[in-house]
C-alpha cells in the first residue's frame, strides 16, 4: 500500500531554523554550552499581568469560543492602541483577531488569491509568505533585493516586475530576516501604485514596536491611504506572547465578511485565554515594561554590531528594527547551511542559514537573532571559528 | 478600485449556526429569554485544574513556542491515555498536537490532497470537511445518508461511489450533526477497502468519550489496522476546552515529517498554556469529573428524546453520542433556515438549520444541541410554535 502525499506538501521546505534548533537542543542535552541566536522569538517570557488576566477570565468561566473575528473588547482596545500610539484611525470592525499571525497571513491570502495568481515579494523574505502562496496554487514572483536598497522593495521595483496576474505585493517593516524598514512615503507610493492596478499591498508589521532610534510607525497612520492595504500583526514579538498564539489583521471593510466566513472554517476562533491576556498586555503599565524590553533589544543590537565590527567582520546594514542581523558571509562560504551546522557543532553558537529566507543569496547569508544576552561571547566564538577556517572555505 | 476576492473564498458558506447565535445574542441583549441549543460546545467551562496547570506553567516561564508537533510530554500522555482507556497502542511519535481540530483537519488534508483529487463523505456532515477540501481545489463526493443507515457511510456505499480519483474518505463517530456511531467492524472493513486502493480513511473522533450506554471506542484499538487510517481528535468536547483551541491528529509514521513541515508553516505550534492545561485534563481526577459531565449529557439526551416524543414529534434515531439530535422537520417545513429563524424570533429557542450540514436534506432537518439544561422548556416552546403553524407550513 502506498500512502500518497500531495505535491505541494511534498515540496514544502522545512524551517531550517527548526532543524538547527533541534540539533542545538540535542547538543545541549549532551552537555554542550549552546548560545541560542537561531530562533525568532524574544527570550523574555510573557508578562505576569498577561498570565493573571488569562487565569482570571478562565476562573470566571470565559473558556468558551469567542466570536471568529475576536473578542469585541480586544478589537476595540487595539483600535484605541492604534490611535494612541500610532496616530492611526483604525475602526475596530476592520480588526480581525487570529490564532497567531500565521493564521492572519493564511486567512488574508486565502481570501484574495485564485490558483495561478501571482504575488510579488522580496528575496530574502519570511519563508511562510512563499509557502502560503504556493499552498493556494498561486505563484511567487521573487524580487532579489540587497543591502543597497535596505533589502526592501520599492515602487521602482514594482514597476519593473509588474504584470497583470499580480494580485498582491507582500512587504515587511521591520523585516525578517534583515531588520530593515521601508520609509512611509515609499509604502504610500506602493499602495497607490497597486490601487491603480487593483492589487493589494500586504504590510507585515509583526515586528512593530521593535524599532530603534526612531519612533515606531504604522502604514495605517496615513490619512489618504487607499483601501487596498492589509496589515498583519502579532502579539508574539513586541508583546512577547509567542506561545499564546495570537495575531491580528487589519483589512478593508469589504473583506471582513469573507474573512469572518473563512475564519469560521479555518480555525473557528483565536484562543480565549490568550485574548484576555492580550487585553492586559495593552494596558499602560504593561506597555511601559515592554518599552524597557525594547531598549534592551536596542542595546543588544548595538553590542552585536560593535562586536562584529571589532572582530573585523564586514557589515553592510545597521538593522533598524526587529531583533535580527542578516550577515553576508560570502567571504567564507557559499553553503550557509553547512556553515551554520559546523559553527554549531564546533562552537555551540546556533544561528540560521539564509536559505530559510532567500533563494538568490541565501547560501551566502546567515541570520543572527539577538534574542540572547551572551552576545560578545557568541561573536568571539564565531571569530575563532572563522579564523580556524583559514583558507579552507566551506 | 476593485478589491478582488478569490473564487473559493467568495463561495465559502458561512456557518449558519454563527448567524443564529448572533441573532440570539442580539435578542438576548434586547431582553428576550433565549434557550441556546444552537452552538456545538459544552455549556460547562473548562476544569479548574486546567486553568491552574496553564498558569503554573506560564509563571515558570513556559510561554514560548513548543515544538511544532507538540509538547513531548503531552504526546506521551496521550499515548498512555489511548493505552489505558481505549486499549489502543499509539506511538507518541504518531501524535501531532494542533491548535484545535480545525487545524488538524486542514493539516492532514493539505498533506494528502492534490487539486482535483476527490474525497468521499456523508451528507449530512460537519461543514468544515467540505470547505477544507474545496480550499485545496479538490472535490467532495457527497454520499446522501439517512436514518436507515444511522446517517453513516458503509463499505457498500464506498464500493458504489468509488472511483480512482478518490484519495480519502472522511467519517465521524460519534458524528456531528447526528450523534450516531459507526460500528468498529464496519470501520475496519472500510479501512481495508481503502488500503487496497491507496486511499486514506480519516476518522473524526472529536466527540470520543461522549458516548452513551456503551463504552467509548477508538478505531486505533484494532490490532491489524492498516496504515492508511488517520484520526482527528480534540480537547474541545469531552474535555470541555473549546476556547483553549487544542486538538490532535494520529497519523501514519510516514506522514509525520510532512505534517511537521506543514505545521511549521501553517501555525508554528499549538498554544503553549493550552498544552500544559491539557496535561492536567488527562489526570485521573479530571477524567472522573469529565465522566460525571458525560453522565449529565446522557441524562439530557434522554430527557430531550422523551420530551420530544411526549410532544408528539416523530424521531427516527436515538443519538448514541456527541450532544446533538438531528430532527427531520419535513412535516412542517422545507426551509429549515426560515423555520429556525421564526422559532428563535417567536419562542427564543435557538437551534441550527440542517443546511449547515446537508445539501440533500438540510432544508428538512434541524440540529438541537443538548448543551443547555432547559430542555423540557425548550421542547414545550417548540411544541407551541409548531401548533401555531397550523396548516400554514413554512
Amino acid at each position: 500500500m502506498s500512502l500518497p502525499i500531495s505535491k505541494t506538501a511534498a515540496q514544502i521546505a522545512p524551517f531550517r531554523v527548526m532543524k538547527i534548533l533541534g540539533q542545538a537542543k540535542q547538543l545541549e542535552a549532551e552537555g554542550a554550552d549552546i548560545i541560542h541566536m537561531e530562533i525568532g522569538e524574544p527570550d523574555f517570557p510573557s508578562l505576569p499581568c498577561v498570565h493573571q488576566a488569562a487565569i482570571k477570565a478562565a476562573e470566571q468561566g470565559c473558556t468558551h469560543y469567542t466570536p471568529t473575528l475576536g473578542l469585541p473588547a480586544l478589537r476595540q482596545k487595539l483600535s484605541a492602541f492604534y490611535a494612541d500610539f500610532y496616530q492611526a484611525e483604525v475602526n475596530a470592525e476592520q480588526i480581525v483577531i487570529t490564532p497567531g499571525s500565521s493564521s492572519a497571513l493564511q486567512l488574508v491570502l486565502t481570501a484574495i488569491l485564485n490558483p495561478n495568481d501571482k504575488v510579488l515579494m522580496a528575496d530574502p523574505t519570511y519563508p511562510c509568505n512563499r509557502q502560503f502562496v504556493e499552498l493556494l496554487q498561486a505563484q511567487v514572483i521573487s524580487v532579489p533585493v540587497d543591502a543597497d536598497s535596505q533589502y526592501q522593495l520599492t515602487v521602482e521595483r514594482l514597476e519593473k516586475h509588474w504584470n497583470s496576474d499580480v494580485k498582491a505585493v507582500m512587504v515587511a517593516s521591520p523585516a525578517n530576516p534583515t531588520g530593515t524598514l521601508i520609509e512611509q512615503d515609499e509604502l504610500l507610493k506602493m499602495a497607490h501604485f497597486l490601487a491603480e492596478r487593483d492589487g493589494y499591498l500586504i504590510v507585515d508589521e509583526i515586528y512593530q514596536g521593535l524599532v530603534y532610534e526612531r519612533p515606531a510607525e504604522s502604514v495605517l497612520a496615513h490619512n489618504h491611504l487607499p483601501e487596498n492595504v492589509i496589515v498583519i500583526n502579532s502579539f508574539s514579538k513586541f508583546f512577547g506572547m509567542t506561545g499564546w498564539r495570537l495575531g491580528w489583521a487589519v483589512a478593508p471593510k469589504q473583506l471582513i465578511d469573507v474573512l469572518d466566513r473563512l475564519g469560521q472554517n479555518l480555525y473557528l476562533s483565536a484562543p480565549t485565554p490568550s485574548q484576555y491576556g492580550a487585553l492586559a498586555a495593552l494596558e499602560k503599565d504593561a506597555l511601559i515594561e515592554l518599552e524597557q524590553r525594547r531598549q534592551i533589544f536596542q542595546q543588544r543590537r548595538d553590542r552585536l554590531y560593535q562586536a562584529m565590527q571589532a572582530a573585523g567582520f564586514t557589515l553592510t546594514t545597521l538593522p533598524q528594527g526587529a531583533f535580527y542581523l542578516y550577515w553576508d558571509v560570502s567571504e567564507y562560504t557559499h553553503d550557509s547551511e553547512q556553515f551554520c551546522a559546523q559553527l554549531l557543532e564546533q562552537t555551540g553558537v546556533a544561528i540560521t542559514p539564509g536559505t530559510d529566507f532567500g533563494k538568490v543569496a541565501g547560501n551566502t547569508h546567515v541570520r543572527l537573532a539577538y534574542t540572547n544576552d551572551r552576545i560578545e561571547e557568541a561573536v568571539e566564538r564565531i571569530r575563532q571559528f572563522i579564523n580556524n577556517l583559514g583558507d579552507t572555505s566551506i
